[in-house]
């Protein structure tokens, strides 16, 4: 069983009560590091002569973990645990975004002019002039969070109220990166047509579409007709999003390692929505050797079970993932947890560079091959390289949305990642920085102008 | 020509230069006055000793009317107007609502907890446990305002986009009056079966569903069907939330007119959306006698032309508006501008009380019955005894929201009322004072304990 390194999505958080005496929280502090688990914040929140009482944030690696040490904790002498919660449940009690007020509404006046009868006079001159509703409204700045909750993270077929907390997760990333506005809408339906009918019908609102863990094939489909039948950019972000930033990153790391895109053999583990796009993404920068594989093992020319996606990327090869990694210079897993060894990654090339991007468990623990692998990328924040669309997603819809581009084109994606990859300088990059810490507050204005500056070279851009 | 009071609705901004000696000022603001214009606020934005710059917003009573004032502003020698700002289309720039983290996103600890791989938790508790997503999710403090954009205040057909900013002012008025967050739906499509299907495909994320400015008769099947086929509440704002407040005003003035609401012959003009639900509450509220116009005349048994909804109200008479009015007890529009005269209001019963809620112009101006009616209620802020839904609607989500309510039935609707016009105390009661200002700030507690009780006797509350 691969074990984890404690991070905070498994944080507890201990409201204890100790004697008052030198030594007590020590012996707390060192049971709990025994136990294995990893410290946040430890905070005074009352003490007296005889007791102090402090609140303690310890991060596990599993809840099971989390238990082993509480167990720890509940066995020492002296110590009263008085209260166990856990900070990731805690942060999501009653949801994570809220729709507030952009103007005061504390008078008569404010609310004549917001609402009845002077909005009134707004609604008729958008009518007059339907161009207007982007000066006027919400539009110019919104977007539409739009699932089905059918490939819900790495955790499959949720439904749409159990992927709601990933949309609001992405509403916030929206706002605290690219200042926009996202409203999450999760789907009670999970038939193509009907989820495109429905996007199209509450279009009006919006001033992008972002789809999110739909299923593939079906994901295809629906972004393809969306982009036909809507003019306002609709980008499926776990194709895109997940492509730019996974191109941005093998750029450094190519560079970093010395090969050239176009000399190296890539094999992608994982053929659905996220692996599909990689490889178009790849090929388009200029990738000519890529082996796509899938649970049954190469995507081979020999194969007769592929839809026409999987047929063009067919090579003339066959074999399981371990065949595939034997000798390839690229591992680029958007698949499973623990479905590729330490020996798979030893058969590789020379500097091999493997990113274990399946969330939230790794294809592999970095752990695990940090001697093996010349560079190792994960979807995860708890290790470096973090592949993480969030250095995609904000800065390309903002360069979208404020340029009024139609859609979004391969080349926006393109130059959406070396404007990502461009942020990680000759001087800086190494193996453990491939790529920009996603707090880095250049990333979204630098492929916002990228995204706007290949939407009017393309002549997408309206306005 | 009616002439409209200035108002908030047409308020423009003057940022004027004027030579800094006395009665430089005093000169604009007789100009100003001359021509008809209220005052707002008046700034000093620099001042030397030359000269002073000054911010002078004025009410005006329409487009035309603010010109006029422009124009005579120009034509004071020595002052220099430097812009001319219209305040309620300032106000609406880029829309007047926003989307926002309730929780800080500043570290990766934040981000490992409210995103991946953190979330990933949370969502496998809601798929475990459906009911979760109450709690783990925004879906129990979130309102969808739906429209379709074919009734949008008194205007008609303007369309979604033209509808948004209303829908908008509406998302404020649920967070600012009930501290739900309330995000607007304008769909493309104004076909009854599509909208009953969008709505209930974009259910999950919501926990009721506010229907706003959706054509008669389309509106009555599709509220009708969502109540039927979800199972979060769901409310036709134009039809109950009218209905609500008009209640809880005539209650109280009845009350200050001395007349029993069994005993009194009320003429409702209007038989749309609003005048139909009225009459059907004022009926469960012991109304007797309820004579319901259109745009024909009396809605009688004689018509032919009559939906089942105005058959069941067609009474034993025919005639016009003014012959329905004549001897009338109470007069309630919901209809269009100026089509009560002066004369019509005088052929009614003794105390006439009149309700000329036609958004943005009543039935008739206020100005011209002031000394004919007993009681003068319009649906503007600028006028007294608004008859505003946003004494309904906030306090009857709130509370319908707070009990897990499956549906709003009527007699929560006229406990509603009944909370609403409480409000307004014995000794505080007359002519101008028959209903709380939208700004008391009792009335959406009051509303939602109400609300909340009704819906525990009748069995419907969830929790």
């Amino acid at each position: 069983m691969v074990s984890l390194t404690p991070n905070p999505s498994y944080s507890v958080s201990l409201l204890l009560e100790l004697p008052n005496h030198a030594g007590t929280l020590a012996s707390v502090t060192q049971a709990i590091a025994d136990a294995g688990g990893s410290f946040g914040q430890i905070s005074l929140i009352e003490s007296n002569l005889k007791l102090t009482r402090r609140e303690i944030a310890v991060d596990a690696s599993s809840s099971e973990h989390a238990e082993k040490i509480i167990g720890a904790v509940k066995a020492l002498d002296n110590v009263k645990l008085l209260k166990v919660s856990d900070r990731t449940f805690d942060l999501h009690r009653q949801g994570k975004i809220s729709v507030v007020s952009r103007i005061p509404l504390t008078s008569q006046s404010d609310l004549a002019m917001a609402y009845t009868p002077g909005v009134g006079r707004i609604c008729r001159a958008i009518a007059e002039d339907p161009e207007k509703v982007y000066s006027l409204t919400i539009k110019s700045n919104t977007v539409a969070v739009v699932t089905d909750g059918s490939a819900v993270l790495g955790l499959g077929n949720l439904g749409p109220e159990a992927a709601l907390p990933v949309m609001e997760g992405k509403a916030m990333l929206f706002k605290e990166f690219a200042q926009l506005d996202a409203f999450p809408i999760c789907l009670d339906t999970q038939d193509t047509e009907e989820i495109i009918r429905t996007v199209k019908a509450i279009a009006p609102v919006f001033g992008g579409v972002n789809l999110e863990d739909i299923a593939a094939p079906r994901c295809f489909e629906i972004e393809a007709r969306l982009k036909k039948e809507l003019n306002i950019p609709v980008f499926h972000d776990d194709q895109h999003g997940t492509a730019i930033v996974t191109l941005a990153a093998l750029l450094n790391a190519l560079k970093f390692v010395g090969k050239a895109m176009a000399a190296v053999r890539i094999v992608i583990n994982g053929a659905g929505a996220a692996g599909l796009a990689i490889a178009e993404l790849l090929k388009e920068s200029g990738a000519t050797d890529i082996w796509i594989c899938d649970s049954k093992g190469i995507v081979g020319k020999h194969r007769t079970d592929l839809n026409s996606k999987k047929q063009s990327f067919a090579v003339d090869a066959e074999g399981t993932l371990a065949d595939a990694m034997a000798g390839a210079d690229v591992f680029l897993g958007v698949s499973a947890p623990g479905v590729v060894t330490k020996e798979m990654v030893q058969s590789m090339a020379k500097d091999p560079i493997v990113f274990a991007m399946a969330n939230p468990i790794p294809e592999i623990q970095p752990e695990l091959i940090q001697e093996d692998a010349a560079v190792i990328a994960t979807g995860r924040s708890d290790y470096p390289n973090q592949i993480n669309n969030v250095l995609a997603f904000p800065g390309v819809f903002r360069g979208a949305i404020d340029c009024r581009a139609s859609i979004i084109t391969t080349t926006m994606c393109i130059e959406a990642a070396k404007a990502i990859a461009s942020l990680v300088h000759s001087n800086t990059l190494d193996s453990e920085h491939i790529i920009p810490s996603v707090f880095d507050n250049r990333v979204a204005t630098t492929v916002a102008s990228a995204v706007q500056l290949a939407a009017r070279n393309e002549g997408v851009a309206g306005q």
